[in-house]
């Protein structure tokens, strides 16, 4: 067994970068002092994680993790399990404590979690956080108190759970040329959307068997209107695209919209309906984009079903990647946050922080555009008269956009029938112009949904 | 644009970790000089990556590359591109330059590069390699070496080509108790049974294909027997189970006998056929085995195809986990190795080793057992009379093995019939006194093929 006593934490820069067996049993271990905003249950599980593998941890990285203290609402109310000895219900005792190294965030929102992590910083703390939210609209801010204060910003758990898409972007993947992510990175939506797909059902009873199940919150509207997909997305294009893609550049729609026909006439087609998370770069021009997305069913992505979390990545020089996990769940969040613990450890004297300008505003050398191109969906319901199917490919080949391929069916409702034509790469304004010609006496447009391939 | 004057190399160590846009105007880059050991496909890759990321890598990162030398067997005769002015036939002016930083070894095959990477590294070098079989058969005394001498040893390239799989699990999951990695590791094999499985065509006329597509060598051994998967898991195995699994311990099939008929079978019964590594570990209980298997269907490394790699983990806290990529390809592996390169740069002066005693021997506290418990397909050839179909079944439930599913065909030759069986979960021991209990004069066992969910 490994020595275990403490040494002057101020030793530490000696200790940066894991060691070998060999050397470990001469070295002392490194002790580490973490102190928690927050304590639900994710800070239940990372406490968990740590308690249980706490031998284990010393053996492989020769670090000795000690959970100091915890911030909580009320002692007294405090559903978690983890000692009421470390609980706090004072922020600054946390914040300020001199022997605490690392400040890992679990509140979740933005605020008080983003000034809380922002004083963290200033006193030169390092901070590992899961928030998306708060970090997505306080970035530039916490990664100039970072920078200033020679601390260090992790959050793996933010984007896609467990899913170590951050680091093998900023790590892994830094020699190459990445020009595309596009991920499904919201599990509540993705479950909506499978139980949807696979049992023809609607939305909204979807949504309220998921509420029932825990699986939505009461609330959900963060989830369904791709407001949490649009801050994990501005975290993950600004990190593959070496540039800072704020939050209002996003566009984002949601899934309140999607009918059990969509799905059926696209699943008919050869597609699945997922919620993605899109992100596109070629030299200066970057498109960003949440919004419900048809893929080819044998499309990598169109396999990941329920609460799972997948990134699609492509690369001049990686090619085509997929990593996929869970994306959420107090386990897997906490076997993310404490690989973040672990890095932050063996490298809180040479923090690491993103290699671009993380500034308020987005750098103005590079242009977001809403005028992407690619594949659209378009669902109509039409009167069954002659012509009709004629205007509707007018109204198209007018705008120079063909069709691929075009699906007539009789609608429920007597006279008329639905037509659903998935046409081929075309300009966003284009294909709305295209559809705002339709004449609305004879046709009225059901659905618009994009198509990736 | 940013300042590019050299800095003294030995004032490296300021410079570990990434640097932020902020300081970056500041600090003057790092220098970091390579040596090549091989310029052939891989080494070109590498050259052209590192050339044309050349400006945007001191953008990201504030290290200057220059790769100083290159050893080849015949100047006269490289087929590659790069400049002939840094090639050299003499090793000895890569591996003792003292201008360089690291070395990045692309000879492939065992011997000399195991021998040239000890001598760099001997020589305080990092060593950063694709080699899986040199490292596998050496990596024990690479890592003393590389200890002794304060010298990183980085591979992520050597299994699963450009998936970050090596980091993730030595960086990302180091918190984690991973009990099961299962990787697609080789994509010949994978491309073979991909094409058997979609054309129904036999193993030796794809694999003639194969060769004539420069998909498989003119000698597939290494390939088709499972020895490059084998030394694959080796690695794999010992970094996700943190102990030394050396590869003598893995039991290894490979894919020369499979016939279509097996995987047409399989197909039928709901599965697909992958050549499979796995790795799985319970307490101090090991087992390591290459071999075909089938996989439901629905299984994420079943719809794995063509000449991809995944590996599927799962960990206690971070459950189920899959990574997948380009096995192989010289950008793909530039870009694994550039990663490397850029990480190896990051921490020259905190060299990063494995957490375990990376011993000649494994660890005597693990037991490494051949008598694992999966499901087995089995294939019989029978005679079509009465009694034989209850005889098979009493040969299995004396051994206490219960069969989940049963296919009784009409064989091609009269009077004989397919009997195809998948059995619930055994013992590999008692699964094979079952099947050599059958009465050879009405049973011939045609094949056995595992089975994992």
């Amino acid at each position: 067994m490994i020595g275990r006593s403490e040494i002057d934490p101020n030793n530490s820069l000696r200790f940066t970068g894991h060691h070998s067996y060999f050397e470990r049993t001469d070295i002392m271990p490194k002790v580490i002092h973490l102190g928690f905003l927050g304590c639900g249950n994710i800070g239940g599980g990372v406490y968990h994680l740590l308690t249980e593998m706490h031998e284990e941890i010393l053996k492989r990285e020769n670090i000795d993790i000690r959970i100091k203290s915890a911030l909580v609402k009320s002692i007294a109310e405090a559903r978690s399990d983890v000692p009421k000895d470390i609980m706090t219900e004072k922020a600054d005792e946390v914040l300020s404590d001199p022997d605490i190294d690392i400040i890992c965030e679990f509140m979740g929102g933005e605020q008080p979690a983003a000034a809380f992590m922002q004083k963290a910083l200033e006193n030169g703390k390092t901070v590992v956080t899961a928030n998306k939210m708060a970090l997505a609209l306080n970035w530039h801010k916490l990664q100039a108190a970072a920078v200033e204060h020679h601390a260090g910003l992790y959050y793996e758990a933010s984007v896609g759970g467990v899913i170590p898409v951050i680091r093998s972007l900023t790590v892994s993947l830094n020699a190459d040329d990445i020009d595309q992510v596009m991920g499904i990175v919201n599990g509540t939506t993705n479950y909506i959307l499978t139980q949807m797909s696979q049992q023809g059902r609607s939305y909204s009873d979807v949504l309220a068997e998921a509420q029932k199940l825990g699986l939505a919150e009461p609330d959900p509207t963060a989830d369904v209107e791709g407001f949490d997909a649009a801050y994990k997305l501005s975290i993950l294009s600004s990190i593959a695209f070496h540039t800072r893609v704020t939050y209002e550049k996003i566009h984002r729609e949601g899934i309140t919209g999607i009918s059990p026909d969509d799905i059926a006439y696209g699943r008919e087609m050869g597609y699945t309906l997922k919620l993605l998370a899109i992100g596109k770069r070629s030299d200066n021009f970057i498109e960003v984009r949440v919004h419900p997305t048809f893929l080819p069913s044998d499309h990598p992505l169109a396999r990941v079903d329920g609460s799972l979390n997948a990134i699609y990545i492509h690369g001049k020089y990686c090619q085509d990647m997929m990593l996929q996990g869970r994306g959420a769940g107090d386990k897997p969040t906490a076997s993310a946050i404490c690989g973040d613990i672990l890095y932050a450890a063996n490298h809180l004297g040479t923090p690491i922080v993103p290699s671009f300008a993380n500034t308020a505003e987005p750098d103005p050398s590079m242009f977001f555009t809403d005028n992407w191109r690619c594949r659209y969906f378009v669902r109509l319901d039409a009167a069954d008269t002659q012509g009709v199917l004629g205007s509707v490919a007018g109204a198209f080949s007018g705008k120079s956009i063909s069709i691929a391929s075009l699906l007539q069916r009789p609608s429920k409702v007597s006279g008329r029938a639905q037509i659903i034509l998935i046409t081929h790469e075309a300009n966003e304004h284009a294909l709305k112009e295209a559809v705002s010609s339709l004449n609305p006496d004879l046709v009225k447009v059901e659905n618009i949904i994009r198509v990736e391939n």
